[in-house]
């Protein structure tokens, strides 16, 4: 096979793939958009959209650098500053002289290696966003997203592909059940809980549903996620390897199509009525679950795998309520539990080598025994305590600078007005939802 | 050339147009919201979502294997289940070991095959949705959207693609005006007929327009279908064959410029003014009636195929209405329609291998006689006894178990409560159509 | 290199880069309609839907062979009609025979050429719509966007692109910066001259800001147009080169995300808040100037072009506003002033061959002393004259035939009314935003 071509033809797929992935941003934009108020509309189309800006400028500044530069077993140290150090991709192997060595195996350009990198970095700042919109201050998001794409997500990052501590223990996340959704689960997770619950959200003793304004949104959104999934898990090959993006986008729509039903039909007993937002959540659930151990499972492991994550995401969203954990979109159960379920999953359904790619040996049900899933479960817990405490102090500091939460004034008026001056819907006649007119009455 | 190479080349050509052909479902979905009414909204948006789920539950199960399995004429009977027979894929022609022969000129391998031919399956199933909406059960229509896409789909799909009796007789369908928006609009078809006009829609002896609540939608989601339709078309050669790929791009293009201007101007003739929605179902028009000659014509004749396509679409609405028979988004004029009619084009506008590949003559108007034209004829008639048999034995059937329509006091609220408790825009202000007011007198 | 396998990747290269430019398409929609009034919006759609229509006719008819026919320095002269001259694309260099010779540099089919260009001229047609938006005729829109897609930008792209005398003097536009967006703004600029402010936007001597109706529309067709141009600049190259198009991608996207920051922070100090239209139109912005110089410049570079198109664009929107000139989505700042300005960056940032691909020299900040920056500024100049007259003189002769503006109260009522028989939202009710209410007292 002519190496040249080959070269030509992996970064075809790399950059493709890397822009379906790109693409999610809007996915993320219109769920979170969608399953929140009119009133804060602007803003939150605001967070998603600055969001990806922030994380190009900063994983080019330095991000890039701390999770693929040549470094130690932590952290990257070589090669920080603009992607800037010695580099002669698209070699690879022992051909390879530069600093990016992790990743040296993927035959592609320096900057398709980048831009394919950035794209999961953006996503894991984004999925903070859902979680805790509708009461953040937007000048705090962006300085937190900031931190997410420097500190957080490239040492996680540095530990799982960039030839860190856990890649050297054994621990397999394909296409970042871990490193993008858990860890943007967890910061968003330290970020609720210092901000706390909407107002009138637990008001008077219960639970008040909050819903979404715009469902046609959400589910545009939601689409649009799916799709990109298709790049996000088969691009994370690197290489146009037939037979493993084949598999992959298969295990990736079956686990969707899976969890789907089960979401579906589990809020049909539950709340009485097949639930649209359950529907949608149990589709990324689905997505989220899959994305670790889509290159290491069966086609019909991954009807099972969805078909769990439907059902957890949905006992999820219960149980976060249950805890009086504020979380609009279902960002936490979505990304953070099935985040954790998915890498975990490996340890579980992983068939070696069953798409030609190696996950080191397979999972406790096809004959492996605990060794991948006690190295799985290890991962979880480490990424776990990083994330989430440098996430947490991360936002306590910017909370003792600058306050992280809007007034009590502009939340109940609305973001977009307080923190914009837009509205995004200026001639749409809306009302204010009735437990929010009940939760005036709170006061 | 370096056959693997070719297969990789192959497999990331299908893969890539296979993504975009799923990505119709949210174009799917946004215009049949879009042309629907706001108190249905969340309903058709979950009916459009659920529905490629079920269908990649029903084709993976038994419709792959039905459609692709080695059998007989009439259907596959090999390797149903879980696509689980013997294969060899990628390897083709006498290399080829295993029970999908029918699809074993595809270099590619066998979970790319059944991505593509899947997303074919969920489009077919998706285009029953639009015509009953607004009054069908969930329930009932999540369970014929699993009987096409295991009984009706993958049996038509057998006697053209997968090596049947139409296959045999020289039947030409490149990429689907028969086998996916003829099928579709027979099933569409028969649903509508069982289940009847709206609730008001015909009242008063008149025919009360019930115009769509967001056009911003139904506009995007058109934009969606005609991206996605270069996935559609073009993919359908399965491998990346310059010439052909090149030529498909622009008839399809073409043709579905065409119908914009036909459909546009015709509207303008007959209404007075260029109806909006006039103009996007000129634009599927189009997009259906060139889906089978596609390869087969040359671009002028897409022109004019595009041309005829546009006219015919604005002439079928208003067929239907006369007839009273209630379709809310114009699904039978697209698909039913000019699935027919760009059936029989191939009969009439087929140059062969005009871009290196061949439908086994040339047609009518281009010195092919009329032997072309009569196969394909027998086609449409064929398919349309079976599509529209089986569809309203299964409609009838869900009928007789459990009901197909909603309570009239459902339908006037809406379905979004009924079905779902949720409400697709719960704080924007609504008014109900002024029509539909009337239609409260008329009980 | 296998030569036929090259003609195969650039082919699949060139028409997925291709699709995504068409997307574009649907993001210019979005935006355009989304910054404009409800009671426009069905007219706005329109016009964005079936431009691309006119466009695909125009360019097939005639288009083509005036921009890439061989001719003189001037225009194409040869194979005018239906792309019909002889020609045996994939053959480049020596081995091409035909009488698009300007372009036989690309191996790929002639239609593949055709799509790419035709998409190209289609985006040059639907910037104009966004600046003559909730006043012009629908009628008198259609034919300019002919007049457009036949005389103007052919003509200019013959200087460019099509071997004519800009070409010839050196001058460098690697993906439109002055071929397609400024003359875009250019053929704008001339009709809203003609055209005239909107009712109430100037009155009682004051500048009345006119909300666009949905932001979150707005947002979408952003984040559209941000994922299209990773077609329209990687694309451009026409080839799958690994190194340029990854270049040309980073570059791309740093540039947006420069943009986006220095629009979000100035508007935030100009306005007192962080306007989410200026963080939008900063997007755009960035990437318009990046679109001519993103082969040629360094990343850093790149960051500051997009910061230094972020500051422009918003003091050029203030700056029409106060000129008077009334454009309702900031069209001319963002496509005017950012495709002079991305243009004279090639003659300012250019280091020739960074990424492979030659631009004849270097720029005046990297050593290449002012040539090329004058050759750069001649090329804007003489653009600017050609497009703005001939357009001018377009608008001119159709407004003095059949009218360019709708009658005051076919503006006052809305155009979708007037012009469609539309409402693009019936059911949802909506006020008249303030000022307009103050407008109509003027009278």
């Amino acid at each position: 096979m002519d190496g040249n071509m080959k070269i030509i033809i992996d970064t075809i797929w790399v950059l493709i793939t890397a822009k379906m992935i790109f693409f999610m941003n809007l996915g993320f934009a219109m769920v979170e958009a969608g399953f929140a108020r009119v009133k804060n509309c602007a803003n939150i189309l605001s967070k998603n959209f600055v969001v990806f800006a922030v994380s190009s400028l900063g994983f080019l500044l330095i991000g890039w650098g701390l999770m693929f530069g040549d470094g130690n077993s932590f952290v990257g140290l070589k090669g920080l500053f603009f992607a800037g150090g010695p580099d002669n991709s698209p070699a690879t192997g022992s051909a390879y002289l530069g600093v990016y060595s992790a990743i040296s195996w993927a035959g592609v350009p320096l900057w398709a290696k980048f831009f394919f990198q950035l794209v999961f970095c953006g996503t894991a700042a984004t999925i903070v966003s859902g979680a805790v919109a509708e009461r953040i201050k937007y000048v705090s998001f962006i300085i937190f997203s900031f931190i997410m794409t420097t500190l957080i997500y490239p040492v996680v990052g540095h530990w799982i592909w960039g030839g860190g501590w856990l890649a050297g223990k054994g621990f397999s996340d394909f296409a970042g059940s871990t490193v993008v959704h858990s860890v943007g689960g967890w910061a968003a997770l330290a970020g609720v809980l210092l901000l706390g619950p909407r107002f009138g959200r637990y008001s008077g003793g219960r639970i008040n549903a909050i819903p979404g304004h715009n469902l046609s949104m959400a589910t545009l959104g939601t689409f649009v996620l799916w799709f990109g999934w298709f790049g996000f898990n088969p691009g994370s090959t690197m290489t146009a390897d037939p037979l493993a993006i084949s598999h992959v986008a298969i295990t990736t729509n079956m686990s969707a199509a899976a969890a789907i039903m089960s979401s579906t039909v589990l809020s049909w007993i539950l709340i009485g009525k097949p639930d649209l937002g359950m529907t949608l959540n149990g589709c990324l659930a689905g997505l989220v679950a899959i994305t670790a151990p889509c290159a290491f499972v069966s086609v019909p492991s991954s009807v099972i795998i969805g078909f769990a994550a439907g059902i957890l995401v949905v006992l999820s969203v219960i149980m976060f309520d249950r805890l009086r954990i504020d979380d609009p979109v279902g960002a936490l159960s979505v990304h953070l539990v099935n985040g954790i379920f998915g890498t975990l999953c490996v340890g579980l359904f992983a068939q070696d080598k069953i798409a030609g790619i190696s996950c080191g040996g397979s999972g406790l049900f096809f004959g492996g025994g605990s060794g991948l899933f006690l190295v799985q479960l290890t991962g979880v817990v480490t990424v776990g305590l990083y994330a989430f405490t440098v996430a947490l102090a991360g936002w306590w500091l910017i909370s003792a600078v600058m306050g992280i939460r809007v007034s009590l004034r502009e939340e109940i008026d609305g973001l977009d007005v307080g923190e914009h001056g837009n509205s995004a819907y200026p001639e749409f006649l809306s009302r204010k939802p009735a437990h929010i007119a009940a939760g005036f009455k709170d006061k």
